[in-house]
């Protein structure tokens, strides 16, 4: 699903386009912080008003220094706030009273820092509430437009006049790192436009910042480095918006790990949501991951070029066997498709190739192609219009890339539409000639072959993203609802089946009997085996108390052990209302397990695995939100390794692999129909028969949200 | 083990450093190879003798031109052979004549381009054998002596006087590869000493070379780009005494996916051995695995400083948050611990420390601490004078790591000996006076906390691995030694398990009956359940023909059940001597797989898995090649996931770990103490019973060598 419309996003054009800014707690000179924000904004070319407060002076060099917030002239839409903590929420309220939308707090010792900052914290947000100002942090470092050189935050990075204006928005959780960030790649030719540290975000969030800046239309990469947020939906829908808009938004989460996430909380305040749902989350829309500055860089150069490949073919033409090698090992980590020429193309190539040239993908032209250098281009030409070729990467000597050679290269991705990503061959210094010439024909260079596969790799990524997307309808929600059995408070595994058979999802053949109606039992309810199990809400977990038998195969066996059951339970679980037994018929097939965790950040995530050690010891499972395809179900089973059960593994029959995925889908259905109102669900084990004979849930447990426990089922 | 002796190496002294060099294909200007050659030689300061051979030319610039080989004065001790390959063999035969003792040949159409070059390469090789001349290459690029200014080879590289000596050696498959890594990582400020490429390797190989730089006193860090190399063996000896002698080896391996490892054979005409063996050889001794030219970079910078740690108990010191959430996550990602400081060290850094700094690793000092920038280094040496800290790394502002500040920071790392590495806030421009005051001053920089953790978990590995080297004993080989039974040819079931019986592996009890015996049976002879196989060396794999039977409970059954057997392997393998039926007890335990691949390029491999879909489809196995001890034995099943199955998994008992654990060493001395008989052994299943019930062999096969069937067997 793609969304062609904008979202509704807070406008933030006054903030990153001001008419006037104040620097609340200005000062001479370069040490102090709000000394550096007012040099900043003085000498990088701001064309807007500049007003310095600080009751200490009348005048900062050639600026007049205002004493009060009252006295500033209007318009005048952002403040800086450099001020000690204490005196923010009353900074905040002279600044509403003063017109202006926007401040930019740089201060420290709110919710950073604990529950130490939480009264200074609780005061801030009332200030916030009643002043009406959009308020950038606290702790944050700043924002930046830097076409329009709005440099409003400090730290040399600010100070920085040769900042040049590009394509790439950043917004970073962390200032600190992120401007530094910013620093490295700017150092790498990435030029940006709109950058913000988002800081404490006490009230404009990353998500914010981002759904902004996707809309503008000089934005057409964006950049985040991001700890945690809030609210996933919000992330998920940003993702699918940036696709229909084709740009990437390339994210660095980091505090991951158990330490990394602590480190985390303590920073941001944010409790970080699992990572499992961020990558999940990153699986989908715009969304392409990285772990360094490096990422930013070449992928950005690739991007650049504004060609998308049609697929993962790709074509390696090298002039020494080593780089092959290396980009083949490298295509293989990254997903992409070493192709295979037609035969027309190849006969074209042997023509005029020299003797020793490698005919085969990666195609190693020697080093004796440097004889004569046209015949390197020659064999580009003929390569990336065969129509087996979706991208193109090279590695080869300045001779190669230079000069008429290099005009050539260039007009031939640009007449085949195909990207042609270059490992340059030589040291990787930017002042060098050749590299300034390669960047001013937007021929994506990297220093190795490993980075220019990574960069490729983000290229096919995200046209793979983007044709899915195009060709996938919305998902049909389900028509049918029913009210949750006893609703909004527990339900036990019989009356969870019932509900989930309802809305179409098959169970095993179970009757819930009395003890007595089993003692009066005349002949086995379903043919053997069969299971018997304690029904009550009162006892989810039935196994702990030996509440659960298999493998019984007779009447006589059956009433016995309905007899045992009855006694343990009443034994373990005294104050346990027991609605009966539940006797059900004992499946063959491969167990698989599908759970349903609705989260509160993101909202409802299913998983599939394979049951036992494929869950438990391997974690060998696939999320997906809800609602999604039978598609999508198709490629969650397609993603675990104990998939090959259900496969004809080791000359067993193929299992009913349809009837999973549509379970699956189904259950996804549920999940997000019903996700104000359940919490979890497990279906372990689901039964999947062989081909043909369906797929019928074993055990369930629905757990019910304590929000909506006692409370009236809503219509859709 | 730890290898003091050096190892008895090729001296390539007088290749490294000549008396003399002929340029046989000398030409004037620079553009052909030969041209280039005599270039380099020439304008770089070399101080032996050139020694031009070509016969259209008198002179060449102001040097005299030979006509002929026959004609060069002596001592010439080395010859670069720039010509067609065709005349190479005569040319070898004359260089032998003229006392010359190496060649380095750039030409190619030898076997690097397969069968058509196998003609060529026979009569290269007749050449050598009868000249005596030792060769680099064909279609190699050369070496280079940085030091002493001996570049023999053409191509950009060999033209940049710039290069500076330093303390890497380098040796690579690829030349045209390996030489633009070398341009790179020059750039970035590492320095070289000997370099070479080692081409198709017809005589000299990457192991000759590796072998002899380790041992040369300048040589500090060794750096490989590496295809495949012949002797797995000698490649695990050299990392020993590499090891030995303090000296890491940085090993960049290709070639390692389908696709790569098709392009590695036809480049270097080496069959790649699996990349599980080569992951298990780096897994010992100084080797450090690297996939990229910045991993050469950044690892050279941090043992540059000289200073290894003792364990990875790391302290992070940031000013903002979240660049200590990267470091924390990277930190988990690669096996370093963050540590806990001691109660003192706490109390110390609360006493002079900013108000929100935060007290936990990772320690984030704030921005604040730039208001008075001793206090960051005060915290540094409080820090690195802990005890549970090994080794330190932290991201800085320029402000905090230049002048005075900076000498205090190399004077601490100095006094405590413990590593300190620094992410560098800013663009890592090695223009800049502070990164050039920060190398000057040896402390390891790098541009960002993942890069700088990269580095850190090197030196942890390294560190390590001396650390456990230098207390390990020895592996004491097994005295016992039996002959193989059946000498030299296949041998059956029954066997395999009483040869194995005899040097103490542990079998199930059995008993090798005829099916007459069986009939006669009066009692099991054994308790139940019971297991039944055909066992014949003509039938090394009895399941598929229906040979083996489990869960044999009584007598009659048992009797029934050989008779089917006997039925079944004569109906399906009519021409298979059949030794007998093999019956045994079935015991209860978990089923693991030991495994023995002795592999021709680096010897006898072992192999440890959990029986059935872990090893199956998880291929959740570990590696080592024999012999090993108990504590290497130890270490193999903490690293196979399905290992939690041994230890108590859902309330199972705990097995018998201690018998796996001799059993697996005891299968590695086997291993190697017949690893001129034996090609494999599988024992699968393994049983291994509840703790004190020991692991036996339920099945065994052993497979023999095919070159030591028929021969006598030799003693010990």
């Amino acid at each position: 699903m793609l969304l062609t419309e904008s979202l509704p996003t807070t406008d933030l054009s006054h903030l990153f386009s001001p008419r006037g800014v104040a620097v609340i707690g200005a000062s001479p000179g370069r040490t102090r912080i709000g000394a550096q924000a007012l040099e900043a904004l003085r000498t990088n070319g701001y064309r807007g008003k500049i007003y310095p407060v600080n009751t200490k002076y009348d005048a900062i060099g050639d600026l007049k220094c205002f004493q009060s917030i009252a006295d500033l002239p209007r318009p005048c839409d952002v403040a800086i706030v450099a001020i000690g903590g204490s005196h923010v929420p009353g900074v905040l309220r002279q600044c509403g009273k003063a017109g202006i939308d926007f401040a930019i707090v740089f201060s420290a010792g709110f919710n950073e820092i604990g529950t130490r900052g939480a009264a200074a914290q609780d005061e801030l947000e009332k200030a916030m509430r009643e002043s009406g100002v959009r308020v950038v942090g606290p702790n944050c470092q700043g924002i930046m437009n830097i076409r329009e050189r709005v440099m409003c935050g400090f730290g040399s990075i600010f100070m920085n006049r040769s900042l040049s204006h590009g394509e790439v928005a950043m917004v970073s959780q962390s200032g600190g790192f992120g401007y530094g960030v910013l620093g490295h790649a700017h150092y790498a030719g990435i030029g940006f436009n709109y950058v913000a540290s988002a800081g404490n975000e006490s009230d404009l969030t990353t998500l914010d910042f981002l759904e902004y800046v996707i809309e503008q239309d000089e934005v057409k990469i964006v950049a985040t480095y991001m700890e945690g947020i809030r609210d996933g939906y919000r992330l998920r829908r940003l993702g699918d918006r940036a696709l229909a808009l084709g740009k990437p938004i390339l994210v660095w989460k980091v505090g991951n790990t158990e330490k990394g996430k602590r480190a985390a909380a303590s920073h941001t305040a944010n409790l970080t949501s699992d990572y499992e749902l961020y990558r999940t989350a990153f699986a989908e829309g715009a969304f392409i991951e990285i772990d360094d500055v490096d990422d930013i860089i070449d992928i950005s150069r690739a991007f650049r070029a504004r060609k998308l490949p049609r697929g993962n073919k790709a074509a390696i033409i090298t002039v020494s066997g080593g780089a092959g090698i290396l980009f083949a090992d490298r295509c293989d980590q990254r997903g992409l498709r070493l192709t295979e020429l037609t035969g027309s193309s190849l006969s074209e190539l042997k023509a005029f190739l020299p003797e020793y040239a490698c005919l085969e993908n990666p195609f190693d032209l020697t080093a004796q192609v440097m004889n004569d250098p046209s015949h390197f281009n020659r064999a580009v030409r003929v390569i990336a219009n065969d129509p087996n070729v979706d991208i193109i990467m090279m590695r080869a000597a300045q001779t190669l890339a230079k000069g008429e050679q290099l005009t050539e290269l260039a007009g031939i991705m640009e007449s085949t539409g195909k990207p042609i990503l270059l490992a340059w061959g030589a040291p990787p210094d930017r002042t060098s000639q050749d590299i300034k010439a390669l960047e001013s024909m937007h021929i994506p260079w990297h220093a190795t072959p490993g980075r220019a596969t990574l960069a490729a790799a983000a290229l096919v990524k995200f046209s793979t993203r983007v044709a899915s997307s195009a060709g996938a309808s919305a998902v049909e929600l389900m028509k049918k609802r029913i009210p949750l059995p006893n609703a909004g408070a527990v339900i036990d595994e019989y009356e969870a089946k019932r509900f989930l058979q309802s809305l179409g999802v098959a169970s095993v053949r179970e009757t819930l009997f009395t003890l007595d109606e089993i003692r009066a039992l005349k002949e086995l309810p379903f043919p053997a085996p069969l299971v018997v199990k304690v029904n009550s809400r009162d006892i989810p977990h039935k196994t702990e108390i030996g509440g659960v038998r298999l493998d019984i195969n007779g009447l006589d066996d059956l009433k016995r052990t309905a007899e045992e059951i009855d006694t343990s339970a009443r034994r373990f679980a005294p104050k346990a209302k027991i609605e009966g037994l539940l006797v059900q018929q004992q499946l063959r097939g491969t167990e698989v397990i599908i759970g349903v965790k609705n989260d509160a950040c993101f909202g409802p995530v299913v998983m599939l695995g394979i049951g036992g050690v494929f869950t438990e010891i391997i974690k060998d499972v696939s999320f997906r939100f809800a609602p999604f395809s039978e598609a999508v179900a198709r490629s969650m089973l397609s993603e675990i390794r104990g998939g090959v059960l259900l496969t004809g593994y080791r000359g067993k029959p193929m299992a009913d692999i349809e009837a999973l995925i549509k379970l699956l889908a189904l259950v996804s259905q549920i999940a997000h129909v019903y996700r104000d109102e359940i919490a979890e669900i497990d279906l372990n084990p689901v039964i999947v028969g062989n081909e043909g004979q369906g797929a019928a849930v074993a055990d369930a447990l629905v757990v019910i949200k304590p929000s909506s426990r006692g409370q009236a089922i809503e219509g859709i």
